[in-house]
């Protein structure tokens, strides 16, 4: 199963909405057949398995390994279960059960009542943990969010002027356009649209073209922006309050924006200054976004982290200082007030990049099931605080 | 002489303000005698080396590689030029001069007038490196300023409230205590003293007792604090401007406390609200000291970055995230005006303790004839600065 897990990860970024998934055939111990869903709207990986196949005869009798439950649906492509049974298949492990609404254990059920032996469960945290952003999706409706932010080794996003080119250095500066074309949207505040004129495209191109998305809440965005101006080569949307001036929203619309104000009453119900995160992540999931990157500045960082939004984090660290003013922080907004509250990493890797830093870690995943790892224990921290 | 460094280095915390000094005997291509400067007072390290011979015979026509110029004078001990004249050695080769006054050259001149043959110069960049804190004290009167912090991966010494414990684990937090046993000195604001009441002290004991130092303008630190009330345990003192409350100045002295105030004059020259910075290293470079560790908070670390006086970092990074306002960042003060100008790291060296990270830097030293590293290249920098 583990094979297969490997073998679904090479859909990554490829085929979102869906899930990653990998399978193997097996015969009298041996692998004889491999597959994976490689693209969005192409064969689902037991197909790519069977086809595998050197000889189609080979799955008369043989046990199918895949990472999530077959299909049962008609979709982009015929149900899995019926190539399955077709092809002979008499025994399936699956690593989970779909959640999703038009399979949720049909796939499963059908199989086992057309005489397949059938069990699910193996490997089955590693599974929901590759697919963690595919059952957001599924589950909660709303995309996955990753914060990346690069800062200097004294926690600084720009210097005291506001220059901020460059903290990190070349490699790292390609690693964030790697991740940008795996993503769905990727969100600024006005402010970082204002000081930077990013272009937030994605060089080279990479699976995915990001929409380009700037909370604005009073519609600022100038039709001159690089971001305007290069709407052709990715969507640009703004999210504005309700009460942002009429003409430059529709002087911004009829220049290709797409303009999105979440209701009056979302705007109450999450009481904020700015633009209230959850109805956007709502609207962003409607749209079958599942990924997301949250790319500054630190409010709009902090907006995400205080309504609970970020999943993960990309963190690049330059091994260099500037001092100053403390004002260009990664992440601002409420925060939580006390150190044994500040949210811990479940798991998280350390690449080093020509001398950058880069720390990604995820946060407990409560649709996973995940809890938050306990706070120091009580040997951690000295009886009388002293320092 | 690598092995010989490699010795030289066992002496660290213990030797200071001595430098660390490794010495070995070779007769025939092969060592016979080895030797390091253990601790401040005892024997020097061609003297150990020397003693360590299983036969006194064995230097007569033997060559002694040693990290630092033998010294010709009578200091703690007799000179070490007239022990390895008496043992009989013919060759001396010695990584680098002393610029110490009483030596400066004046060792290998006596052994050269003695008929020993002397060169000096191999691996002279690793030995000046080692002894970079000895050779401050020697050329300039300060002591090497290492400043230390701990923060979030949000760049945060504190949450919003101020709370700040803890950010780092245990394990980073006795690298702290290890770091602080080879000081001689450790400096905090008053700020950190109050929100603290911190006891600076070395738990458990290191080969040295720091000296506590608290900048502290006003005279604000209180009688019943954790600093003054430990005053047996290590000394404290007390930097604060000329016009401090007298009242309180002499309370603090009764106490037991060390009270330095700069000179009118350096105040002005040094135009600052708080204390001046490079007043209080050549004090204490006058009392002797080698090493000064800054351990906070932002305003004294940004302090002694604005007065160009950091020689070093030790940065614990966390993996958690706080959010929240940014009053609490690592260093504040002044800082450089543009990222390119930022302070980079001539050598680091990443440690990575129970998921914390420790990364440890220096700065190019003005002493040591070292200049900043370049700017990041042309080719890092993109024509139109787009992101």
């Amino acid at each position: 199963m583990r094979l297969a897990l490997a073998l679904a990860e090479r859909g990554r970024g490829h085929v979102e909405p869906n899930p990653m998934v990998g399978a193997l055939i097996v015969r009298g111990g041996e692998v004889v057949g491999r597959g994976w869903h490689r693209r969005f709207g192409g064969p689902h990986a037991e197909v790519e398995a069977l086809r595998s196949l050197s000889d189609p005869a080979l799955a008369r009798g043989a046990t199918l390994f895949v990472t999530l439950e077959p299909c049962c649906h008609v979709g982009k492509t015929p149900p899995c279960t019926q190539a399955i049974l077709e092809a002979g298949i008499t025994r399936v492990v699956a690593a989970m059960a779909d959640p999703f609404p038009k399979v949720a254990g049909g796939g499963l059920a059908a199989l086992r009542a057309a005489g397949v032996e059938v069990c699910h469960g193996l490997e089955e945290t590693a599974a929901r943990r590759l697919n963690a952003a595919y059952l957001k999706q599924v589950l909660i409706g709303r995309p996955y969010v990753t914060a990346k932010w690069a800062m200097t080794l004294d926690g600084k996003t720009a210097a005291a002027t506001g220059d901020s080119r460059w903290i990190s250095n070349e490699r790292s500066r390609a690693r964030v356009h790697e991740l940008r074309g795996r993503m769905d949207a990727i969100v600024v505040g006005i402010g970082t649209a204002l000081a930077d004129d990013p272009l937030l495209t994605v060089r080279p191109p990479g699976p995915r073209t990001p929409t380009r998305i700037v909370l604005d809440s009073q519609a600022r965005l100038p039709l001159s922006s690089r971001l305007v101006r290069t709407i052709d080569q990715a969507p640009l949307w703004l999210v504005h309050r309700p009460d942002a001036p009429a003409d430059r929203l529709s002087a911004l619309e009829r220049a290709g924006v797409k303009l999105f104000a979440p209701q009056v009453e979302d705007m109450e119900r999450h009481r904020t200054s700015g633009v209230p995160i959850v109805p956007l992540l709502d609207e962003l999931g409607r749209e079958g976004m599942t990924h997301l990157l949250v790319e500054g500045g630190g409010r709009v960082a902090g907006a995400f982290f205080d309504a609970g939004a970020i999943d993960a984090l990309e963190v690049f660290i330059a091994p260099r200082v500037i001092g100053g003013t403390a004002r260009f922080a990664p992440l601002l907004g409420q925060g939580r007030p006390l150190m044994a509250q500040a949210a811990r990493f479940i798991e998280s890797r350390l690449e080093i990049l020509d001398g950058d830093l880069r720390l990604v870690g995820r946060f407990a995943h409560a649709w996973l099931d995940e809890t938050e790892p306990p706070a120091f224990s009580a040997d951690g921290r000295e009886a009388d605080g002293s320092d």
